[in-house]
């Protein structure tokens, strides 16, 4: 873990290019720094000298009275390299780079940024940016970025300097209080050296914070990221997160914007489901999850009740809730019963719970049936929806009654230590500041305050017990895999070599055919079936037994030793497309049939060998798909699916971080739209969960293990009711970049 | 058309049921009438006289000095019979009826209703409620709710008071403009007479009306709904409308809260596609709609270009444009080079389109960029995210050349006629109010703003020539089927005898063997396959052929008039479970065979008659789910699905009011995740389209015929590359109520 403190608490910094033009970054960044009294000895520093801000600038670092232990930097990239090695030379233990044009650039920028991340790591230094706006802490009074942040328990670690203006504009909208804004910003930049990750470990131990915000289209080590995220969620600091690149679109804006490489958005979602992160798509999503988790009460289902004075705003809430993925019991006659005590006869107790006018006779009736709903355990959550907040306002006589309804749903939610969301349209009145007071999330939009509920449900923890680290062989480094690097670029305007992504003989021969890419071309390597499903079945994953008979004499060996029973199958190997020239024959019955079968394939394809094989029994069987691909920055993710035509246009698949437990294999088979069809429908059998939840488990350890296997593919696995066997495989080995 | 003149512009009112207690309805029923002054003759009645806001109240209607043209009823519930007949008596030619405690309450209330609205309309006068809240009217002054409205152009027709509440709260704060509030208010209450349609109806030729938003738990008659929300489309009047029920939940809200059959979630969709409706899930996308609405521009296509000066947002941006169903594509190379040479070098232009860093050198920037991507064809609309409106407040000497640039942007959306969305982080800012106040749609919140732009996309008005009437005996009636009523009546808590719908045999064998339901039971009727596949047969639908076999004779002489060629297929008919009972045997190739069979089915099962058929040639096949099923609103609904176990497990099917033309049918068809199946994949060969929207087409014809069908299903049609045959089919007739 890097040391932080010079960053974060320096005892003295300087702003080198420090500009007395309001225009100008230096010019913004020292009139923050000195716009704070914090006790440290500030230096700026211009090679012109003059006055700055009221202040004599220095005109060289080493002209400075005393080491220094912070430097900002923000002259042109030109004379980055110099400045770097003055701050060096001057002490500095921590450089904030807010110069651009650096690696974001070009080629050349690039290799200034190496050089300068060299020289300040081998000072023992560390270095935030280039490219960056700067850092800021309100527990130490250091502002050190061209805006000031309002002081609160948020770490912000961004990408974007105008996402986090976004952001704590709506802090200031959207509930959250003046104190609880910003405890630290940094803007990530290039994240040349220091990355997302070290900032999420430093705040592990930052007493000032209490959850962490990230805007990051790039995370760089994505296992170091997860880690981060799990000693965060550890310490009870939630860990939200704005991750573009679900679009198409969002990719290419974000290679245009930071160079960065988004990974796919499945394996974000892979990666948040692994650590306990909150995904988020929009700023404003983001305040709503931080104002719903500072709340410290969590939901041990997805079962809700709903509270509300107005059938109609029972039902919109309803529907709300459903539409993100929570539930709306009917509730037990026995509940029933104590609601309708606690309400009046007219009250519908089904859930949603209406008042349906005792509100308005009685605002204390909303205390009395939330104390209900809770007490019960048919219900792990709370929305409260409509009018609540009005009644005041329509009969002052209310107005008392209505501000103690609302300390006592206060207290009711501290007792019964389950969360309660409210929605209203009263955001303003004064019962309604008695329940933000206590630190109830309220919205003015019910869409909104469903999606609140929806973030305080419990995620699944035993995920979090799945392995993370890899071997050291196999961490993916932060560096670019050529065909990703080659697309992201491509997208970003920059000319390539025609080029075409070959994963399977149909593929290239679909290629070949198109004349899409010109001769020479240069093909990639692809290990052979009989090559790949022997370095599974060294994994644990059963296939069909099996032989290589190159010869007539090997298939009579073959045959009369009868290791392997009829019908069998025999694959022709070594062609570039065994299928469709007929090198695939199934159902072979006995052995005079096997021999003129054999026969027959060597006449018509001269096949390197052919492989001989059991045929595996249909009955009662689904196909499923296990696979993994090697992603840039998270590793091995696995992908299970049900197999087929139909299910692959259905693109049925989940994803997970590979290598994963059988807890969490079984979890993923389950979440497919067409598990049915494996825990048994219309009368079929179950299949034999056990044996596949070990398929799974075993590719993706096997991925884990070979970080040269860019991807590995069984498909289809034959999933029956009482076993898994594999019938086809294909691994894709890593290619080295050879741009 | 009913005439509703006398209620929105009434030459005099009276109140009956008025009151100085300022608790009650009554009282500020009255308030709100005596609050504008309009020219009318008001009368306050209440039985014991004296005196209420400063006027004496006359003791009986029958008082009055002159007849009076609308009346509205606050009379309690025991009362309302004789107020109405009053009422009728003094001249009303329309009633609101405040009253509760009728058709929504119990059995005896609904029979009262129904009494009135027989006095009603054999008075040729017209009653809206009971069990509402009002009627405002701002093009007439009229103020007959609780509720002052802000007068505006929206006609807002609501089955919930809160709702109403919330909404108009909302559009004060949420961008429509005072001037743009409430043009009419109506309270539909329990709908007894006078029902949501006849509203719509009456806006069509209502000047002061430019869109009209619904709050509905019930449309009833869901045919007129649709024609009405037609004939304001076609007027250029959008409507936007609230049906809660997509949840069992929502469902439960609005059964307890109004009584109402909410209709099933795909059939208000369907509905809503039909007739060009706007549908929204809460009052927040309502407002939102109607803002966006009001504007007159739509996008011809969902291809949107995003500008924006800040990369961070424009990948957001375009993640949220896709996550509502639109597209951002890659801009040509030529496009990129003019908005090159608009913007600068450094200005990334593939889309999302990035000023990076113009925009705070020249905020003209933004208008230059706009207008090249509006002049091209490549983008239908943009959506502007992120920074502009905060240039002014960074840098003084931006303020003018911002505000110009809002004109110029508001001049560039009204020459291109385009929808332009915008979404930032000010406001608040002079910049931003310019576009505001030119009708641009601004958002806070970029998740919003995408969602306008959706609301945009012009729908498919092809649909709209779908056939909507249905013959007369066809109609749907506002009576709710028995099943239906149950349902929700049980959801309310109502007990009913324990009861199971039975749509097949192996549904009725389940329940038997359940023991679920004990003896004696009542059985649903259902017509058999052979009576099923006549009825489709006539309505033009392809079976294999086939003959009804009784005895070994039949048999004979079927098999040596070779009217059938082989191989058969052999159905035991008039059995519990035909296939179970191994009742159904395929492939049979000769006639010896066919004689054993049909031997051996006699002696096993005594069937009534054995169905002989074509086996048909599941070669290349897809199996497709056509059926239709009876709503109680809206009538006979299409179902179209890709058929099999495990398209059923993932529940792809796509749903329309029947009957459908051939574009509607191919359109669904073309709709399901599957549809590759059908068009071709992996070198598949495509089926035969027209001969399944022939299908389709058919299917929905004939249950449009048949308001005796509550359900029929051709399951499965075989669906190959040379013609689409139907193999299996079954009717369900209506069931009379017999509570």
């Amino acid at each position: 873990m890097r040391d932080l403190t010079p960053l974060f608490d320096p005892r003295s910094v300087a702003v080198v290019g420090a500009s007395a033009d309001r225009a100008k970054w230096g010019y913004s960044v020292s009139e923050q720094l000195l716009s704070l009294p914090s006790g440290r000895d500030i230096y700026l520093v211009n090679r012109r000298g003059g006055d700055i801000l009221g202040r004599t600038a220095f005109r060289n670092l080493a002209d400075l009275p005393a080491p220094v232990d912070l430097v900002a930097i923000c002259v042109p990239a030109s004379g980055f390299l110099d400045a770097v090695r003055d701050s060096l030379a001057a002490g500095a233990r921590a450089l904030v780079a807010i110069t651009a044009g650096l690696g974001e650039a070009d080629a050349e920028g690039e290799k200034i940024e190496r050089e300068a991340v060299a020289l300040v790591r081998s000072a023992g230094a560390v270095l935030v940016g280039p490219n960056c706006l700067g850092v800021t802490d309100s527990s130490t009074g250091l502002r050190l970025a061209s805006d000031p942040f309002r002081p609160g328990d948020v770490a912000v670690l961004s990408q974007s300097g105008n996402m986090v203006l976004d952001l704590e504009a709506l802090m200031a909208d959207e509930g959250l209080e003046i104190e609880d804004h910003i405890s630290r910003f940094v803007s990530l930049g290039n994240q040349a050296d220091v990355a997302v990750t070290d900032f999420m470990l430093d705040c592990v131990g930052h007493d000032a914070t209490h959850a962490v915000a990230i805007y990051a289209e790039d995370v760089m080590d994505g296992r170091a990221f997860v880690q981060a995220a799990r000693a965060l969620a550890e310490a009870g600091k939630p860990v939200v997160l704005l991750a573009p690149g679900s679009s198409d679109a969002g990719r290419r804006g974000a290679a245009s914007h930071t160079g960065s490489l988004t990974s796919a958005d499945n394996v974000i979602d892979a990666a948040c489901t692994a650590s306990g992160i909150h995904r988020v798509h929009t700023p404003l999503q983001m305040v709503d999850a931080l104002v719903a988790l500072r709340q410290p009460f969590r939901a041990a289902s997805g079962r809700v009740g709903i509270l509300t004075d107005g059938g109609g705003h029972g039902s919109v809430a309803a529907d709300s809730l459903h539409r993100v993925g929570l539930d709306v019991p009917l509730l037990s006659a026995e509940l029933g019963v104590k609601l309708s005590r606690s309400l009046w006869s007219q009250s519908s107790v089904s859930n949603p719970v209406d008042l349906a006018g005792i509100g308005e006779q009685d605002p204390l009736s909303y205390a009395r049936g939330l104390r209900t709903l809770l007490d019960s355990d048919e219900v792990a959550a709370v929305l409260l929806t409509g009018y609540f907040g009005g009644y005041a306002q329509t009969n002052e006589a209310l107005a008392g009654p209505e501000i103690r309804a609302g300390e006592q749903i206060a207290d009711i939610v501290r007792t019964a230590g389950k969360p309660v969301v409210v929605h209203t349209i009263f955001p303003e009145s004064d019962s309604i500041a008695v329940l933000r007071g206590a630190g109830v999330p309220v919205h003015r939009d019910v869409g909104r305050a469903a999606a609140a509920l929806a973030m305080l449900v419990e995620t699944d923890v035993q995920v979090r017990s799945d392995p993370i680290d890899l071997p050291p062989s196999g961490r993916p480094t932060p560096s670019v895999d050529y065909v990703a690097a080659r697309s992201a670029l491509s997208d970003a305007g920059i000319a390539f070599p025609r080029s075409a992504i070959v994963k399977s003989e149909q593929d290239l021969d679909d290629l070949l055919s198109s004349a899409v890419v010109g001769f020479p071309r240069r093909p990639t390597p692809s290990v052979d079936y009989v090559a790949a499903r022997s370095a599974l079945s060294d994994a644990g994953i059963a296939f069909p037994r099996s032989a290589i008979v190159k010869s007539e004499q090997d298939l009579d060996d073959l045959l009369s030793s009868a290791a392997i029973g009829f019908p069998l199958v025999m694959k022709a190997m070594g062609l570039l497309h065994k299928s469709d020239a007929g090198g695939v024959v199934l159902d072979i019955a006995d052995e005079v049939r096997a021999r003129a079968v054999f026969a027959d394939l060597v006449r018509r394809l001269q096949p390197s060998v052919v492989s001989v094989e059991q045929m595996v029994d249909h009955e009662g069987a689904v196909e499923v798909i296990v696979g993994s691909t090697w992603d840039p920055r998270f590793g091995p993710v696995l992908m299970v699916g049900l197999g087929g035509v139909l299910a692959e246009v259905m693109e049925d698949v989940a994803f997970a971080l590979a290598p994963v437990t059988h807890a969490t294999a079984s979890r993923l088979l389950h979440s497919l739209r067409g598990a049915p069809l494996l825990t048994g429908v219309r009368g079929r059998a179950p299949i034999d969960m056990s044996a596949l939840v070990d398929v799974v488990v075993a590719v993706s350890e096997a991925a884990s293990r070979h970080p040269d296997w860019v991807e590995v593919e069984v498909n289809p696995v034959i999933a029956t009711p009482t076993g898994a066997v594999a019938v086809d495989a294909r691994i894709i080995p890593a290619q080295r970049n050879s741009l």
